[in-house]
């Protein structure tokens, strides 16, 4: 099952994904080119990892350590599916990293990775939009590379962790303005879902819709204003944003 | 006015501080020493300032840079007066930082410093627990090194901003075991709270009930389990927790 977020006639409500439709709790219909797209979730953090597909360590030919190397995205960046990436000014490097991002389903504290896929309620698409020009060391992003307002569109939909095999890798490609920039598959993983769940709740509660963004794979490249950036995980589903230059959003 | 979460009874209040009686909504008293305190406000996001006192700055031998230095607290970090800290296993270096929390009052974005001040809803007191086991860069925290769960004792009360005139500078004293160990001065802060709020609201939209924690003095210390560590603020109150072994919290 795939389910969403969104605003239908100024209320917010939850829906079943039926093809072009969303249903509502109540059985009413909503037209998915009618509403307003929210965060399929709202966590109570969201958790990104550095570094973690072989084919971008290549590139940037770095090597990645023995733990997952973590970073905190702050609340102000989640945006849903459509909505606008606002382009700050004064920013030279201002880049996307399509994601896989895993939903936490239960709260999850010193959890052994033999168990951790219990604990992975559903999956959603991300990109953890990030400004290069503030990071001067890769494993240790500070808040301003990765926190601006708008910085994490999340979404379209939540998919249910039986509607997705990861253990078998999964697709994932964003297209920059239509054209393939990055191309990959969650196979290349250098730290997979079940160890990241270890490590993380082995020091810190991960609660019921928790969100951790799994890293990019190789490909990454600038956005300007004006462009259109689709992630799409297979399975899961196609997360749409445009960027917007920061005067129209004051 | 100073005011309170706590629970009561096994119900969650709110209430105004009225010498050892806390007066909810509904005009009820609670003595103090019948609730259970809660973090006196639920933020949406806690930051944190690496290096923020020109006392610490020197004990570390550290040129604080020109421009705040920040990282995020994670939710999980949040616990209450009177609860316990738990001293992870494993963890050599366990330290306490005493620190002043500004509370945001009202949604800020591009706030200048001039106007900042009106965006300052109140204060309360923190101790910025940190394993510094994980620290090899002061100026990039590790999610793991400030992140366990109980690493953030925040309260007793939140002392509404007129209650205090910050601008003036307050006192701050740390006490381990009864021994004071810190001794300072908001006076001394190298980043002061307007310049603070304007340097994050730039790029992060501040909410109200945000935290900004905002550095510790000088005399950081180790905490072992079974020690107590009472933070103090000036006007607005004394924060106490107890460190507990990790195996009486399974």
């Amino acid at each position: 099952m795939k389910s969403a977020r969104f605003i239908s006639s100024g209320v917010v409500c939850s829906g079943v994904v039926e093809g072009q439709v969303l249903v509502d709790s109540k059985g009413n219909e909503h037209r998915m080119d009618e509403v307003r797209f929210l965060p399929p979730v709202e966590p109570s953090k969201i958790i990104g990892l550095v570094l973690n597909y072989s084919d971008h360590a290549d590139e940037l030919g770095l090597s990645p350590g023995d733990a997952p190397v973590v970073f905190i995205k702050p609340q102000n960046t989640l945006i849903g599916h459509l909505e606008d990436i606002i382009y700050p000014e004064g920013v030279e490097f201002l880049h996307y990293e399509g994601e896989l991002a895993v939903v936490i389903g239960k709260r999850a504290r010193k959890v052994k990775s033999a168990e951790a896929m219990d604990y992975v309620g559903g999956y959603t698409v991300a990109n953890d939009v990030t400004a290069r020009d503030f990071i001067t060391n890769t494993f240790r992003p500070p808040v301003k590379a990765k926190g601006f307002d708008t910085f994490c569109p999340l979404g379209p939909y939540l998919a249910d962790a039986g509607e997705v095999d990861i253990s078998r890798g999964v697709e994932i490609r964003t297209e920059l303005n239509g054209r393939t920039v990055q191309s990959s598959n969650t196979g290349m993983f250098i730290h997979d879902i079940p160890s990241v769940i270890e490590y993380l709740s082995a020091f810190m509660t991960l609660n019921q819709g928790d969100v951790i963004l799994t890293g990019t794979p190789r490909g990454i490249s600038r956005l300007t204003p004006g462009d259109r950036i689709d992630v799409t995980v297979g399975g899961i589903g196609t997360l749409t944003n445009m960027v917007a230059p920061e005067h129209t959003h004051i």
